[in-house]
């Protein structure tokens, strides 16, 4: 594992890592995340001895059996998390918490419930509401991911030296939280436990508003009149390319997520349009000064992403 | 030169070429741009017999001195340009104006003026007006760069199987056009002649705004709050990191851009600005349809590029 930018905390699991943390893991929705969790387990050892992969989609199922990735593959939610001692949900943020819902029922005593959702605060409350006592959820989100999905786009590395933010909601025992953070750890990411309004406020600013503003200035240029429209898409050059890549992304799933974080996100629009009209006033009014030393301290916030080698 | 996606135009130069195009090129300005062309001109043979680098700053004339360069490097204008039959200018854009008109002072009768700047409406004519006779001028950008900048940053094929936009002020003899043409069709560039307000409303869509944006974002971020500030800096996701590359190019020249072509880019940032409080009123409605529509819209944009071989 590369050094990252901050070093392990104390405590935290280091190869070579002992027996597997679980018996059997299920995983629910086996796409991007799902399908790298899977493969990791395979490669690794580490994390569970049986692997179960379940997803109503018959064609994904199908896939993961030609792939190898799971000792058992079924549609049967039921069926799936019955004996599991993990179930890990990697459905998109709209259906998580009726997958939850159903799940708990069927989940035996002493199981951990976890999730991906890169959405915390209206998911988590909703979830912990209907949690049993004797079974512990350590929602986390893995900050990593490209703008495939399926399960052909997983890859056993995918969360090397990425960080994955742990949300426990209150008063979750912590030998819950710890065997969770011990998990991704044994999947190479660095873990930090943060609360869901936090995690939902950095996610807006780095990720969701970009997504928000990519999809966006795609749509400015497809309202382009006819020539223009077609030799935007010609010429287009690095800085629309770089900006638009995650504007490829699934469109559901960005829907889901901008709804689910829908007041944070337009909150820290609202923040940036503040920035936007300020610079754009600077410019109207010739303001050499002002853009300048606006240009420099975005350049700057820049270069500091680069010293944190996350660029 | 691999296949673009559109076909070379009938009478476009073709490799193997003949001898040199112009006797000596002189080059203000071997920054990215310019050193690209000068290490384009010194390994193919084909641009010029003799190449001068003129520029003010006596370390870039150091340093374009032990790449091996140019034959000849001076900080005198005049006597760079004096023999020059071909001068490219590729200083900042805030730079153009003052020198072009001095370059035109010292040229040879017969010899042609270009330059690389990416904007025209608001250069174009104030050039012209002091071109004399017997002086073509015919301005290019070429569609390609990097967020480097310098001597060092340059590369003998940057301009392969990008485009190069040409933009003749009206009458300008046709003879220069496409000498100016079949020059960057040697460095491995496709040309498409377009006007000028043409060429600035395609930039500010492709170019402008995006570095707009990029650079305010960056700046909203550096306004958050002591822990969020730095944690939005930590856990930057693939969002914040493609959106934000372009802002770690040099401000005094985005400066320049913005301030020279600020009608129309002000014009499409409205137009975005639109768009963006369409989508916010769609999401603050949870018209679920909406955002669909829009999401979908962009992604197809985004898909239309990647088959446009320009991703």
């Amino acid at each position: 594992m590369p050094a990252g930018p901050s070093p392990a905390p104390p405590g935290a699991e280091q190869p070579p890592f002992g027996p597997p943390l679980f018996g059997t893991m299920a995983i629910i929705g086996p796409g991007l995340i799902g399908s790298s969790l899977l493969r990791r387990a395979r490669t690794s050892g580490w994390l569970a001895e049986k692997l179960v992969a379940i997803d109503h989609a018959p064609q994904v199922l199908a896939r993961v059996r030609e792939l190898g990735l799971a000792d058992m593959v079924t549609s049967s939610l039921a069926e799936g998390v019955r004996e599991a001692d993990l179930v890990i949900l990697c459905v998109p943020v709209g259906a998580v918490r009726e997958t939850a819902l159903a799940a708990i029922a069927h989940m035996k005593p002493g199981a951990l419930l976890s999730d991906v959702a890169s959405v915390r605060t209206t998911l988590g409350p909703e979830i912990t509401a209907h949690l049993p006592p004797d079974i512990a959820y350590v929602p986390v989100h893995p900050m990593a991911g490209t703008e495939h999905s399926g399960p052909d786009a997983g890859l056993a590395d995918l969360f090397e030296n990425r960080w994955c933010l742990v949300v426990p909601p209150e008063g979750t025992p912590a030998e819950a939280i710890r065997k969770v953070e011990a998990f991704w750890q044994r999947c190479g990411a660095r873990t930090r436990e943060v609360t869901d309004s936090y995690h939902d406020q950095i996610c807006a600013m780095v990720s969701h508003l970009p997504h928000f503003l990519a999809f966006t200035i795609c749509e400015t240029a497809d309202r382009l009149s006819g020539d223009l429209r077609s030799d935007v898409l010609e010429f287009a050059a690095s800085g629309f390319r770089d900006f638009t890549r995650i504007a490829a992304s699934d469109p559901v799933m960005w829907r889901d997520i901008f709804l689910a974080n829908r007041d944070i996100l337009l909150a820290t629009l609202e923040r940036f349009q503040t920035e936007v009209d300020k610079m754009a006033t600077a410019l109207r009014e010739e303001d050499e000064q002002a853009i300048m030393t606006r240009l420099e301290h975005g350049r700057h916030i820049r270069k500091s992403l680069i010293a944190n080698r996350q660029a």
